[in-house]
């Protein structure tokens, strides 16, 4: 935790505030090194507190850093919040506006008794967390390597009258006998005309020949997330299919070469976007090109159009541009790139494409 | 969504307010019958709207109820959704204090503009939910009949060598190829000391002969959730394990039998608590006896010594006292009751117990 402290303190003091609540599960992770999971922690120069309840009481004292107070939830943990803040003498304590229910602000602001203010902040420790260190790249890099495995595996498998929740079976199994400890997310199988539905649920439907199977698959490795998109063609490929495959990969292939540092992030977006459009499926493509991944599978930055600032080495995000033909298919490939000093490594590398 | 809306705008009413702005995706889905992701239902008198995005767009104007407006957004929700209060001419709107973050809640007033007010409300659809209707108690019991063959299959696979999280991965199969779409939660297999922990996360620690294995699964059918706990026995049982386990099995079956209309419910937790407090191992059990289930894992009613109200026909929920010795195992059972007219009937069955 040392090595972030003094970074949010600097953020801290420059909005007056002498202590910060940080309620986001991954924001809590990252600071402690500690999986976190409905907990909370309190930092401020003077101490440090982390409030769980006893599911987690035994765990959390073996692997917290010592200099951590552990104070355990029995009752309300909103007033054990307030009375903390105030035993250590806070006065201006920040919150995670974006994470704390409305119900939970206003439990804590009452239990402070207006002997102590509770300030929104903003993105404080997402910040920090969108230059990833050398140890959480390994951690991301180990992750794509066991989900880059699970789609080489699915390959095989994958063949006409297979259910699409059969397909999520398979992969559930694969991942987890392979080192990932759980899924990042529910993994989509989208066959046929279900890929046109970018967050499809998959269901009972069977793969068909000379169609589209769409997977879209990440994994948790030691708290840390992958996040890969393959399509794969049973049988033959029409011609309509090929084309928007072929776009989608050229697509992604002016994006990513875009990728380095300094360059508006707006601008990897449209590298993609544009030449979507000019081959005319522009309004086939309604989602973001990408956005982080880290401890969340989705977190800062966003690649958006609407995102204004600029590439950072150590920022690492899919690349994910798609068109989506209702009632018919969708084509989405999805890889993750890591900004580096001079320009950027695509993690996923060449796997099923 | 029209058996319920009745009651809702009664609830309204009496707080005075003329809308409801809900953001809990499993309350949105209630209503809506619609499985809800990142999506709001701002419901009223005059005009029901659902806000989703590009992703679910398609999806979400196949399954939803025709007399529901449905609004794309693109760009700011939170301008969108003030815009349509505004153009609705509601004044006066609910939201779920629970279940909206700050941040959410102060970008909505912003774009109100002082011309509608934006007021907390608590568990108005939570509470309608506590009732299960027969459809819903159908799904439920699919889900239950899912997770109990899961159980009954994992029983052959256990043996010594195989990891935990190979378990895990053996079950999240399982489930998929027998009706579920999904896991409910992270499923839990816990060996030997690792049983301890009440919410262990499983690793690559390998099962081994004279522990106690302890499986907590839910999974999802239609939206609707299942949990349950069991715990298997490798080899020879120590006389302490049999003993602890004597003692969740009769606490249980205490709980259980006190289960019936117009009880309170903190009586129903007292049931099984205060005989394990006289068996000498109440300060190891640190949990509530149990939870409402039904569309999230975790609902209404918490069965837990704070709960004043009663129980209810029609309320759905787990009974699962536990025994956590710290560094030696943890024994926990848990099953899913429903209360009937008369008494209640456990929904778990006698599986492997």
């Amino acid at each position: 935790m040392g090595a972030h402290l003094k970074t949010i303190f600097s953020g801290l003091q420059q909005e007056d505030l002498d202590g910060l609540l940080i309620s986001l599960p991954s924001n809590v992770t990252y600071l402690t090194v500690y999986p976190s999971r409905d907990s909370y922690l309190l930092i401020s120069k003077k101490e440090c507190v982390y409030f769980t309840d006893s599911r987690y009481l035994e765990e959390a004292r073996s692997y917290l850093a010592k200099n951590i107070t552990l104070k355990e939830i029995n009752g309300s943990v909103f007033k054990l919040i307030a009375e903390n803040c105030l035993r250590i003498g806070l006065k201006r304590v920040g919150f995670e506006e974006r994470h704390l229910p409305f119900a939970e602000y206003k439990k804590i602001k009452e239990e402070l008794q207006g002997k102590a203010k509770l300030m929104p902040t903003h993105g404080l420790i997402e910040q920090l967390r969108q230059i990833k260190a050398p140890e959480e790249i390994e951690k991301i890099k180990k992750a794509i390597h066991i989900t880059a495995q699970a789609l080489e595996y699915i390959q095989d498998y994958l063949a006409p009258g297979r259910k699409e929740i059969e397909v999520v079976g398979e992969l559930e199994r694969f991942i987890r006998f392979h080192g990932a400890s759980n899924s990042a997310f529910d993994i989509i199988v989208a066959s046929g005309p279900n890929s046109s539905f970018p967050h499809h649920i998959p269901g009972t439907r069977k793969l068909q020949n000379n169609e589209p199977v769409l997977i879209d698959i990440g994994i948790d490795y030691q708290d840390y997330k992958s996040d890969l998109t393959r399509v794969f063609f049973l049988g033959k490929i029409s011609s309509l299919v090929r084309t928007v495959y072929d776009i989608i990969l050229e697509a992604q292939d002016r994006a990513i070469k875009g990728v380095r540092p300094a360059v508006q992030i707006k601008k990897i977006d449209a590298l993609a976007r544009q030449f979507i459009t000019r081959k005319g499926y522009g309004k086939f493509f309604g989602h973001s090109l990408g956005h982080g991944v880290g401890l969340d599978v989705h977190e800062e930055p966003p690649i958006s159009p609407y995102n204004q600032n600029t590439l950072k080495p150590g920022m690492l995000f899919t690349i994910e541009p798609a068109i989506y033909l209702p009632g018919k298919f969708g084509i989405r490939t999805e890889d993750m790139v890591l900004v580096t000093q001079k320009g950027c490594v695509n993690l996923s590398g060449p796997v099923n494409k």
